[in-house]
């Protein structure tokens, strides 16, 4: 694979670069980790930066066409938008973010947005790393908007926070008064929780949810990161394609008050910097099993500790020294 | 120090080549980590085995007193008692179980038990290694129940599970009927949940609560390590010292099942393992801190992703390979 030629593509905004591009840094292979860490390091002085929006939202909310609508309001704008989609549990269900995309018809024909199926992978640390590599991908790739989207699935969402510039939570109105069993921990990541399916039967059901959901929201502390009134909640709808231009509006405002205050860059290189560190630990701890021969005295000194030949410290000791 | 000389006194048990010995486990010093090990490997050989029981209680369900009735009434019975706790939290409040331990004033006097305050250790890791070492060595010096205490914080009463044979839950009657925030991750651990403080006004009390407890034990599912009857939910007043003779009669018929089907042996044995090979990670991890050409060298590639001039990918490449 010519790694130069893939670069010019991919910074060129070709969308099958960026296909092929994604498919190779999601690969398990020692060779294309290579091709892709050289294609990464190719691409890293583009400095070229999209607005990364992280979006939760537990099946039913109406992801999909959330992002089906918001997609095609910012493309209509002239902004062009990329969505990945990251799906612990696409391993187990068989991929139900295909069926997204599938389901997001308008979008995937639309020449401004790439759409992109969450990778069948079963560990999270290896979606993750796959995922921050295609968000950067993406952006040397020109895109304005990157949609990283998740479902509500154990750590998922605190990777994906992680990995962007602003978290939206996206909920549908609740029968009762009740708050929807949204964890205290996701409530503090939300930047902006949008209530949806405000429309219809649903209306009066979503005003009170996103009361409920304001109310809780100034009960939390208050972040440096945030100007007034933020994390704030609001309704939209993106059946009738309500209330995304003023979504979207808020997510700007809250984005330049960051860009102007220090926080967006500040948030950006701490992010960059605690994944360095992340990756390495994984990488260093991936040896342990890669390794053949590291692989077989794990094995036999884990033996010997279980039937109780030599202390577990002992084969710690030797292990350890195995291994520098 | 001579460790030859400190393991022919431990095996014949003098408490205070224990305690020093114990000391020597806890310290972080690399030499005395090292003659720990010598120690450890020296003491693997004996083949003495404890009761290891691990004990869960919140403050205020009287986790001091039960020790030391449920103590003294082991001791009374020509047993061997060690007392070891594990308090995370222990750092910062002080060392509260210092003062467990001039409230456990009988026990602490009584030539054949053996308490231990936990370490003012903050890293949950360093607290559960050093605390399998000390059930090690307590085990060698000839004790035969060791009770591993633990607060209910954080993921303390995991780890205390992880090296125990019996996982105990001790909880106070609750006022109304409602189960007392008892995560279900706790209740599934537990062998054996008492109900403490079965006296006087709280009788009644203590009755509902551990009818309570036994039917949610008996909506969990069967685990192949249980008898029949078991996880059990009973009451016990340590202030009246009652309950305590059934309680132990319990411990023991759960113990010996498990040790004819073979659980026992087998549970000691992925214990074993798992602890070696979570301490392996953790020693590989430690390399990256305590190298000071590694720190540095993770510092300076740290800044360069931080201020975009490499791609995270590239150098994470760049230091696994500087670690290799």
């Amino acid at each position: 694979m010519d790694i130069a030629d893939l670069a010019t593509r991919i910074l060129a905004g070709e969308r099958r670069a960026l296909a092929r591009a994604i498919t190779l840094v999601e690969s398990g292979r020692d060779d294309h980790r290579a091709q892709a860490v050289e294609l990464l390091d190719a691409l890293a002085t583009s400095n070229r930066q999209a607005l990364r929006i992280g979006l939760s939202g537990t099946p039913g909310v109406g992801k999909s066409t959330f992002i089906e609508s918001f997609g095609m309001m910012l493309t209509g704008q002239g902004l062009r938008v990329a969505v990945l989609a990251v799906d612990p549990s696409s391993a187990r269900s068989g991929g139900s973010i295909l069926g997204d995309k599938t389901r997001m018809d308008r979008l995937s024909r639309d020449p401004n947005a790439f759409i992109r199926p969450s990778p069948s992978q079963t560990a999270l640390g290896g979606v993750a790393r796959r995922t921050r590599d295609a968000v950067a991908l993406c952006e040397a790739a020109g895109f304005d908007v990157v949609l990283i989207e998740t479902v509500g699935v154990g750590q998922s969402e605190t990777m994906v926070a992680e990995m962007a510039d602003l978290f939206v939570l996206l909920l549908a109105p609740a029968g009762g008064d009740e708050l929807q069993g949204v964890k205290r921990g996701i409530m503090e990541m939300a930047d902006l929780i949008l209530v949806n399916k405000a429309d219809g039967d649903l209306k009066s059901a979503a005003t009170r949810t996103c009361a409920d959901y304001a109310g809780a929201l100034r009960l939390l502390r208050r972040r440096p990161q945030d100007p007034d009134g933020f994390p704030k909640a609001m309704m939209v709808s993106a059946l009738a394609e309500e209330g995304l231009q003023t979504a979207w509006a808020e997510m700007q405002t809250l984005t330049d008050w960051r860009r102007e205050n220090g926080h967006f860059a500040t948030r950006r290189a701490d992010q960059a910097r605690h994944w360095f560190e992340e990756e390495v630990r994984l990488g260093l701890l991936a040896r342990l099993e890669k390794d053949p021969a590291m692989r077989s005295q794990m094995a036999e000194l884990g033996n010997a500790v279980a039937h109780g030949q030599t202390s577990v410290s002992g084969a710690v000791l030797e292990m350890l020294r195995a291994l520098s």
